[in-house]
């Protein structure tokens, strides 16, 4: 069945386990693709342009901004993060399902200019467990540890703006209430009706 | 996670093969019950009073609707068809989703009632199949089989009232899909604040 796919937005505090979950999920399903944000933050270890992120210069990104090349931008920790458009116009044209992984703020540029999109937020099991993760990762200093505390509290208020909540407790089970999602979604009647033409038609033209 | 029940109303055309479906699917769920409808009709063979339907005289099923013990009634073909209130808010509460297979204008009632029960369309995969699926059960005669079939037309002009469609082709991915849209509704952020409370009392606090 070709249908239009669905543009699906996640967010989630640091310290969700968002990344390892959409890591998993692009392992059990073949139609979704992932959104390449654009930044002008710097690249940590590992991370490839045009694979983890494109990297661009301030400049660079204030162009794109003027020149209405991004379907939501924002400011999250003194960097400019955005989505570009043009490659999630392409693969949800072909039917792809695209996941956009970003910030609250952007989540809700993005509901609002497509209300058709699908907002999912992950949450840790408890609040415990959100202060262990964060700490766990021991990669920064504790201003930067703080920081990041505040930032999650501030984004879980956003909470009930979001059409879906998945606690991300056990790993598998996160995943799957994810593809439940998605495949619950592609069974609403407003997707399912270009499908559905033919038989409706036949229906209506028989009466 | 202790939370209280899906309203699911399911409802299809004759030959939409959704007794089928409901039977698997409460082979592969724990956590659902069916509601038994109050007829009027006659049993059929092998139909048992209080196990398919209560069986009731024309009598006490005005009595009933007198006495506002009904959901949603309807009259479909000559006889009365409702849902008893008492077992549903019952069973809701318990935690058990409800599973409602009813008329499309039953269904209507529910929703209105009940905007946050689930509505499910079953559709089987084509008009042609919809024929053959009438006609193939052969058990009345062709003024039934015409009657019928006019009247799952004018069902399926319902169809974009619903919910959700699941087209019954292959039946074990249409339970699937049944699955998939139960488990996401469940993860719906207005279902999902109850069991989060803590959590966000706790965020909201330490502010």
């Amino acid at each position: 069945m070709l249908c239009e796919g669905l543009l699906v937005v996640v967010s989630g505090p640091s310290g969700s386990g968002k990344g390892t979950l959409l890591k998993l999920l692009s392992q059990k399903l073949d139609n979704i693709r992932y959104s390449i944000s654009v930044t002008t933050r710097k690249p940590r270890v590992a991370e490839v342009d045009g694979v983890h992120y494109f990297f661009r210069t301030v400049e660079q990104f204030e162009e794109m901004i003027r020149n209405n090349e991004l379907l939501e931008w924002d400011k999250y920790c003194d960097n400019y993060y955005g989505t570009p458009k043009s490659y999630i116009k392409k693969s949800l044209s072909e039917g792809y399902d695209i996941i956009l992984e970003i910030t609250v703020e952007g989540a809700m540029n993005v509901k609002r200019n497509f209300p058709d999109s699908v907002t999912i937020f992950i949450l840790p099991p408890s609040y415990d467990e959100l202060r262990n993760r964060i700490h766990g990762r021991g990669t920064e200093n504790s201003d930067v540890i703080e920081k990041r505390l505040e930032k999650a509290k501030s984004e879980i208020n956003y909470i009930n703006k979001y059409d879906y909540v998945i606690v991300n407790d056990d790993i598998e089970i996160a995943v799957n209430d994810m593809i439940s999602i998605l495949n619950a979604e592609k069974h609403r009647y407003c997707r399912m009706k270009k499908n559905l033409s033919d038989f409706l038609k036949e229906v209506k033209l028989d009466d």
